[in-house]
């Protein structure tokens, strides 16, 4: 696929719809903000809508559904949930059965979809900020953990926050805290900074998801809470059905990417 | 002498005023801005500005009164500074040589005052959010460390910026360095965090200034520009003579503790 440059959201979404792009969406349509994508039938819509109220630091809410509608306008005008995500991931029962590039086959008319903040935004604000962040230049994906801390759970959705970790020199991670505050939809402040044992991370080497971490002599470490806490939500809820975007290929939408 | 309660800063400044008040000002007329005293001959005055304005983080102006006039109407209407803070700090040649309650002796008609943002109003924004700070909770005056961040110089006036410190677990840490970060005229987002050697910090429980730190297990050490740097860059300078507040006993203004 060429390397493809988008002006707007709408751009790049159009290009998912036509088959066009099916790659992953990090640093493109910059300052648009992204999103994770969770779609459930709605017997399980209530009960995860206060899933992610309880736990607005892993999962921010951008946009829900009508049922069955799989427009979403207020991310974008003409959005089409079925088509305009590049690359989607399919549950049964709690586990990940099949990735597919579009969702009309599967649609159903009593399906919610979700739409909850995504790192990349802050990722992009730590850049303009010229704030390096390890993994972008080490070309890795962000490390990944299972903590020791519970989400608030509801109905059958519930488990363990997972966090991404950054590593900063202290200026850095000092400014980083402060940015991240600004941005409550791209999961907001850190929860946590320093030693990771104290959140049952027993080696930062070896994280549960993404690639192993980059950090400098002298770095601090900060913990952010992270999109893949939702999915573990349903891993654990086993919904007969469930689809979510596939990892990094992220819904762009209308959104800018705003200081709260 | 009696615990006095003021409910505003003026009746403070009165007692002061009428020799009724000498003693420290932590925790007294809560919500109003205390701010640190440096009076200078105007010879002086235009390097100390620039130092100031140069190192807002250490140095963050409040108040810079006319030549000459013990008046800062921006801090207090009826304020003179010759008479309303509890107890002042002389200094000549750069060496502290008397404390006094009042400075109509010693004013002169080419004084110049500044008046420097506090940390006190940084400390009563921790409490008011439910973050111990625990150097208060033990009775104790905050640690201060001279560290090897060098000032921007100006003039005569130069030297390292002192730091305060205070711990917190990994979350309040988290909580007050946001604080701080909306607090820039009681000094600020902090300039260090984690490793104390990072900074020139060798022993943290032998502190340059104050007193030894109460530090909890699994606390983050967080570091503060401190008041304290532009007495240090005074006593480089060796100014004939300068006047200060006496160590926490500090100017109570009018203005209200804002969030910036």
């Amino acid at each position: 696929m060429d390397t493809l440059h988008f002006e707007t959201a709408e751009q790049l979404r159009l290009a998912c719809r036509r088959g066009q792009f099916s790659a992953p969406t990090s640093g493109l349509a910059e300052g648009y903000q992204q999103g994770n994508i969770v779609i459930l039938p709605s017997a399980l819509a209530d009960d995860f809508l206060r899933y992610c109220v309880r736990n607005p630091k892993p999962a921010p809410i951008l946009g829900i559904s009508e049922v069955g509608d799989p427009r979403l306008p207020s991310l974008g005008a003409d959005l089409d949930i079925r088509f305009d995500a590049p690359r989607y991931r399919v549950f049964r029962n709690g586990e990940a059965v099949d990735t597919v590039t579009d969702i009309e086959a599967l649609w159903r008319d009593d399906f919610v979809t979700f739409v909850l903040g995504c790192s990349f935004s802050f990722e992009t604000a730590l850049l303009r900020a010229d704030i390096p962040v390890r993994h972008i230049e080490a070309g890795r994906n962000v490390a990944m953990y299972e903590t020791n801390i519970e989400t608030a759970p509801s109905g059958p959705f519930s488990g363990p926050m997972v966090v991404s970790m950054r590593s900063f020199t202290p200026q850095d991670a000092i400014r980083a805290i402060i940015l991240s505050s600004h941005l409550p939809q791209a999961h907001g402040a850190p929860v946590h900074i320093g030693d990771p044992s104290q959140i049952g991370i027993s080696d930062l080497a070896k994280p549960d998801f993404g690639d192993a971490p980059v950090i400098h002599p002298g770095d601090v470490t900060v913990f952010w809470a992270c999109g893949v806490t939702p999915q573990t939500a349903i891993r654990h809820a086993r919904p007969e059905i469930a689809i979510t975007h596939a990892p990094g290929h992220m819904l762009v939408t209308d959104l800018r990417t705003e200081i709260a």
